[in-house]
């Protein structure tokens, strides 16, 4: 398995993931062509150096999982930079496979390496599984995740 | 009052300002001169055009509040932008005068005008009065804020 950043020709298989889901088939439109929206999303992202949006492929370099991983930089925390987790998928066919945690491992060393000191991420309350899967990795609950969507 | 952004001058105060608190006290160093990665971390923040750390001045011209919007691009909710609030402070002697409201007011109509889906932040449960000033302004807490602090 390889983990890589992402490229143009991958965005049609990281929206099927992100669409199929209890919560992405609310809120994301999945048919071939893709709206433009989601290619211009990518643009912005790929060009951004602080943004790390990734591929998880299989022996057969067929896309499996995504996560988009974000450096923050803050003057909190003396200056501190902070890794923030974003968007994640494992296909549903290849679930239960500690892929999850493969891809997850690997974004907690990039953090490392870009010399973060926190990496974060909010999690739905309506995925108990996920709270699950991440305080198994380390992550504590510290945090309210708060939103405010804007009409 | 004015709410602009912040320039190198201002740095000492907004450090002043995220030092003075329960959290901040434990990790923050504020003397005179401020250690270099404060400037470091501001000079990053200043040019990305995606971070805006902005001050609230009074009309003496005085820095008494401060936070950080932060417009992230993501594929999620059909190539959306998220608004996400951070390091917020208002300096302790100005404290319930509806100031803190006035910041927030500004940082939501600054991410409607940049096109955001939501405003979002994480806010410490040891800090219960901050979850109650934030419902308020009409956020819900429906995720849970998950932290893994690196070595």
């Amino acid at each position: 398995m390889t983990i890589r950043p992402a490229k143009k020709d991958d965005v049609v298989a990281i929206v099927e993931m992100i669409a199929n889901d209890k919560l992405g088939m609310l809120r994301e439109i999945f048919k071939i062509p893709l709206p433009d929206s989601y290619y211009e999303a990518f643009h912005n992202i790929a060009s951004d150096p602080n943004q790390e949006l990734v591929v998880l492929e299989n022996e057969s370099q067929i896309v499996i999982g995504t996560l988009q991983l974000s450096f923050i930089q803050y003057l909190t925390y003396q200056g501190g930079i902070r890794a923030q987790i974003e968007a994640v998928r494992i296909h549903e066919e290849h679930r239960g496979k500690g892929i999850g945690q493969r891809l997850f491992k690997w974004a907690i060393a990039r953090a490392k390496e870009k010399r973060a000191h926190v990496v974060q991420l909010t999690t739905d309350k309506k995925r108990p599984e996920a709270l699950h899967f991440y305080e198994k990795l380390g992550f504590k609950a510290t945090h309210a995740g708060m939103k405010l969507h804007l009409p």
